[in-house]
């Protein structure tokens, strides 16, 4: 764990011996001209200064932290929750001087890879996001004293790791309330996978909010986030209840799918069916018609994490901490 | 560096003393039942073997692999080429249960967080992709003796280091003769970043094809290898040169905001103006006409990466070595 090129590294890179490399650097005594010209390439190249001595070679400080991200790599790529949450944490920690790794661990993987990874403590703490229910994720962090925090509420160890969130529920009300409110009687909804968070959360919302009205809860169909997943979920969804005039969907990447299904089958949105997203992270503005939707405050959850994180490689020994975002209503033509 | 959860980590998760876990663990004298239960779900939790006593505490394997990736994350999250890249690579390297680590580099960022990483010996060996020409990774990849696959054939050290690679050049070479053998007299190109191999190689692919054939090579203009980048090229080509009749572009992503730019212009394609683009990752048939383009073996070059850093980790001394992959040409529409 040394911080500066050795002079090993010079002289291997300048396919040197480390005596002649130690030669070159000291005057340049019985050494050809083309070694010492190597040699000072070589040092030049790596940045190596002689007299840096004092290396620290007890630390266990890594200087790194990990993004964990428990999913598959396409969906990683595809939705822009991730880049958006990648580019800001990776603001804030490189402000910090520390390095950023990423490591994305896919459902079908066998976990101890990971866990192996963080136990071995090549990185100093952890940011996880879009854990599931099964990962057992906060469980390892707590049970190792990595410093850690969550975005989006843990399913366990709510106590005994730092997290940020958002009210989801509160979300999901609030677009239900607006599709109430401009008439919509029949509602219905694509909620996220039931093995996280945000996904319960959200339904639940919407089931609440149906119910306090006297409206049916009865039309729920489960997608994964994806687009794809979106537009199946409608179409099961209008098979089985081909009536709604309202749909709340929760993520605006399966809105933009079910979209795509109710164009195709002629009904006209917001006249026929209004529909609700979530997220708000560039795709909202650019469906047809574009998406009312709730914005999901990513960015500064994002920045809130890498904060919490910080204070506790700063600290000596900070407790568990929360916080809590609003989401935001943003009005569009979908409803 | 231990691989499996300890003592220590399980009485943390039950939140008892180490003294108490032990005791419960034992047969659970002196243990109130509470206490049990919480260290039972602990162990159950962690998959802790009390029996796992043999951990291997002087290797200094990590059983990680980083993927060095020097652009901006925007980037890296925008164009598929890396996408792909990780994904082929996971999939090879899991199968061998190598965690990887991915490392996003920013051009700003200060190198040397990096390099520190990567001297720290936090991860067994390194695959690099879509390294510049300033960015010395070579050099200090060499210098360290880490185990190392660079995709695409790096700027220095080329007989240090291991990598994979493409024929651009001939890439090149052969879009430009298919505009040359449809009647395009004055042909130009969108080129990639100078400090790239794969820019300066599919420039030269292009200049040697012109110039044999006896056109002009003045039409040249640089782009970063973003849509935006490519559209904001092409307008500054047609202005320069209004009477193109073919362009060569050196990616998909470029050649797509090249041809809303030509559309904008009322410019058809490819009967005023063929082009041609260069990837063939899921973008070229999707454009307004499907792209012409060059297939650029991506998966095929990061399982063979893959393989050469296996063979690194797994052999005692493997001299670098060096496998070209031959690029395809895909005819649709635009040429």
């Amino acid at each position: 764990m040394t911080d500066s090129p050795t002079l090993e590294e010079v002289a291997r890179l300048a396919g040197v011996s480390r005596a002649t490399a130690s030669r070159a650097i000291n005057g340049g005594a019985r050494v050809s001209a083309r070694a010492q010209r190597a040699v000072e390439d070589a040092i030049r190249r790596l940045g190596y200064t002689p007299n840096t001595a004092a290396r620290s070679l007890v630390t266990r400080r890594t200087d790194s932290v990990a993004l964990v991200v428990p999913e598959p790599d396409e969906l990683v790529f595809s939705d822009p929750f991730f880049a958006r949450t990648l580019h800001v944490v990776t603001n804030v920690l490189s402000a910090r001087d520390l390095q950023v790794v990423l490591l994305i661990a896919r459902p079908d993987d066998d976990k101890q890879r990971m866990l192996r990874y963080l136990r071995g403590r090549h990185i100093d703490g952890a940011i996880v996001v879009s854990h599931h229910a099964g990962d057992a994720l906060p469980d390892h962090i707590a049970a190792l004293g990595l410093p850690n925090a969550f975005i989006g509420r843990p399913w366990t160890k709510e106590d005994q790791v730092s997290y940020v969130s958002t009210d989801n529920t509160d979300g999901a009300r609030q677009a239900t309330q607006l599709l109430i409110d401009r008439g919509c009687r029949r509602i219905g909804t694509i909620a996220g996978p039931a093995d996280m968070t945000v996904g319960r959360d959200r339904l639940e919302g919407w089931r609440q909010t149906v119910n306090e009205a006297g409206l049916s809860d009865e039309a729920v169909v489960r997608g994964d986030f994806t687009e794809a997943g979106g537009a199946e979920a409608c179409e099961a969804l209008l098979d089985a209840h081909p009536d709604l005039d309202g749909l709340v969907v929760a993520s605006d990447l399966m809105a933009s799918g079910s979209l795509r299904v109710l164009a195709a089958r002629g009904r006209r949105v917001p006249d026929d069916i209004a529909v609700t997203g979530y997220d708000d992270l560039g795709i909202a503005e650019h469906t047809n018609p574009p998406l009312t939707t709730l914005r999901n405050p990513i960015s500064e959850m994002a920045d809130q994490a890498a904060q919490l994180l910080i204070e506790q490689l700063e600290g000596d020994s900070v407790p568990p901490r929360r916080v809590n975002f609003a989401p935001t209503l943003i009005r569009r033509q979908s409803a």
